[in-house]
């Protein structure tokens, strides 16, 4: 499987009770620049009412292959480790997927999944549905949400199914929603809470694994102030930021002004790329000269503090690649020149 | 065994130096209103001093059939995972309070438990008791306190133990006084650590495995302020607070004001109950018409939202049905109303 | 093997690019008093640059045995999880410290080890240069250091490696540079993350099997302010304050005034050890009147309690075991007197 990307993580749901019902879809499918997400994830699950499925499931098989959407399409089926009737709906949802889409889908996305056996029943599911529609072993890739106690509680063991250079696991993803419903987290006014402890797990075996990690969606979008009602920017940016810190790849969006947001705070900042940028030339020059380590601007560096500096390169080589229109937005010519021209190893 | 509520885990010494040596135990047992506590815990460990052991058994098994206590009756005794002597004292504690009081207490809780293996120790000891007094199998049940280093090692694989519809694993519940010692944790002048990590994942294990997690004392009971000592009300609620939020079910309290304020904050607030009964009432609305997500207030809202909103009802119904002078207490009528006629499902 | 102390591990590049290649080295081995480090590594690593690693080896080999270090002597070696060119440099330069400085280092520290499996490669390297150097088993340690994913995945299964009295592995150091990296952790101005679920699952792993808990380097050694540069005293000292809470029993050391420091915060400060040797006073009357649990100064104070302000105690009796210029320069002649009288048993 191809290396993914995935600072953008945006569901839409896949039917809505309007004339056009795919309105949201299409509104994905469709969006461009900075407000176009590296993952377009196709709802059939919560974001679409129990009688609009069967009409969610129509849109996405019909839609998709009319877009030449720039990211990866990923929907999301039904599923639920604790009820079989949710499990019965999400192998049909996938037999149906990979059978009409498999050249349009990079994989599906499995909520609600609980210990390590369930995660497995799932990876089954999409072989077998893959090998029915005579697809190449591995071509539909799996992503899960954690949004139980139980695949909490195995998060080692589940993420360790995504070892291995054929693994078909890809991302996971957190679900606070459902995750604090069932630990009956509470929100007294200031929010649901933060979970840090299981986002630096999530960042952590995700990394030990070759797996994505993305955070969990922001779901108080607008606020009002003296009558007037805004989008609530500050919020949904600061949590953002706090997954890029702690090395998510990316987060979840539900909503347009969100995926901008996104996209833009998992691309480094332009002061944030400069300082690295300009580490690097200081510490190639001074490890030319037999130095080891070497305080710069008031910062020890060394090998290990160099490896942070390249991760901010490659970043914006990478995404450069293949978003390069957000890439020459963002970043000033001079800077984008001696980024791709940059010596990045040293021996 | 029945579902067990313990927003108030209070413990009182079962033996002090006074005339009445039952002091404490007595005015635990008598409380009413929110001040009564859902579970009351007569120490025979560290809150009664060595040499009044004895005492403290006698007056437990003495006191408790003689009142008709609301809640449930937990005695603590001794125990310690690397100290034989210690287990040894708990296991004839055990033995004693289960032939004298099988049909007045819910259980036991066994302190400074260590590995997996310690608490499959507590967990025979109980059954044994249970067995020799004519018990039926499983009717008294065995809460911890995780307060060691190999206990909170081990969280995981202890509290697999109490999955299963029999099983007599109760209770975890946060030891943080012996944890900071046993871990090197200091008092730099400003309290001892929060654990946030070992919380959140108590309150993890807790849920995956159909238990009940409770958080740690508060010890600083008062303060002074230019020669006036006060009741510490704000900290105390400000970690109760915080346990509410991340899904513990209840909150430790050495002290009668500590029960009022923990017995309070494990109810919704007013405000939070209004809040949730109004989106509960707007979401059955728009999933009438066929909507799978809808913005209310400003919030996204779709089925893992709605199941954040039903526990709080949930939680009101179910102390409503034992406590109904705190509930009544703390909602107007017709709050109360809504909250037993709304519809909490949908298919 | 006899208890280690590890207040301060301080690493000093081995050789650099100076007339007097052993600058660091030599600075190290003849540091005094609060400046003196209680572990001292020599880094034969990421300090050292590529083409002076065999510089590096013969000062080590040559300079450690000509001072009489106080406290201990480390020394760091490379190794990689997944590169097999760094674990061969790693075995070599093992294979000559322990056969030229056996008696004169307690052990080595390896850095970047991975799962479980390649922790166990490390200790049967230590284990054959020690036999081949034949010196009793045991008498070289290895302390590693926490900073790939595959490590802090597999944290409990490598800790308990140490467990038992003849264990090899001594204490287990945060790589928090490394570790951002592999994360894919970003700075965005103010830091990189703090990391709290890995550096409480340190201190809790370590203290279940008797290693001890070391923190990470801070290498943001300086900051400018209007034009003047200045030592960031503050964010170190605020960073070994967090560590010193929560239990860890060291700090990591790049440069002598951070040493000063951190042998300073990891001795109780005169207030705290007052605080403690006060309410140890106070708790041992109370229990000769058999009270268990007593309020001294607002707070409830029982066994578990008394084992907190006992440990504070310990520690100064210890330091002042082998550094008393550091204890008495710190305390006054009263206070220490009172500690060294105290009783800090009860039966």
């Amino acid at each position: 499987m191809t290396q993914h990307i995935c600072r953008t993580f945006q569901t839409a749901p896949a039917a809505v009770p309007r004339d056009d019902t795919a309105k949201y879809l299409r509104s994905g499918l469709t969006a461009e620049g900075f407000q176009a997400p590296d993952w377009l994830v196709p709802d059939l699950e919560d974001g679409t009412a129990p009688d609009m499925k069967a009409a969610a499931l129509e849109n996405v098989c019909e839609l998709v292959p009319e877009h030449d959407f720039p990211g990866e399409i990923w929907p999301r089926v039904q599923w639920s480790y604790d009820d079989e009737r949710f499990r019965d709906r999400g192998r049909e949802e996938i037999a149906t997927l990979v059978r009409e889409l498999g050249d349009d889908i990079e994989g599906v996305v499995v909520p609600k999944v609980g210990r390590r056996e369930d995660v497995e029943r799932a990876l089954e599911t999409v072989a077998d549905a893959e090998s029915k529609a005579g697809l190449p072993d591995g071509s539909i890739g799996l992503s899960i949400i954690i949004e139980t106690a139980a695949a909490r509680s195995d998060l080692r063991e589940i993420s360790m199914l995504g070892s291995g250079p054929h693994a078909r696991l890809t991302a996971l993803v957190f679900g606070p929603v459902d995750y604090a419903a069932e630990l009956g987290g509470r929100d007294l006014g200031d929010g649901r809470p933060r979970w840090d402890g299981l986002l630096e797990a999530l960042s952590n075996e995700a990394s030990a694994n070759g797996l994505l990690a993305i955070g969990g969606p922001f779901d108080d979008l607008f606020r009002e102030r003296a009558g007037v009602t805004i989008y609530n920017a500050d919020a949904y940016a600061d949590q953002v930021e706090r997954e890029a810190q702690i090395g998510l790849d990316g987060s979840w969006s539900l909503y347009p002004k969100q995926t901008i947001q996104a996209n833009r705070i998992h691309l480094p900042t332009p002061a944030e790329l400069e300082r690295d940028v300009h580490k690097i030339e200081q510490f190639n020059a001074a490890k030319a000269e037999g130095t080891g380590a070497v305080t710069i601007d008031g910062q020890m560096v060394d090998e290990a503090t160099f490896k942070n500096f390249r991760n901010t390169v490659v970043t914006v080589r990478t995404v450069h690649g293949t978003r390069p229109e957000q890439t020459t937005e963002l970043y000033d010519d001079g800077l984008l020149e001696r980024v791709l021209d940059l010596k990045l190893s040293y021996q």
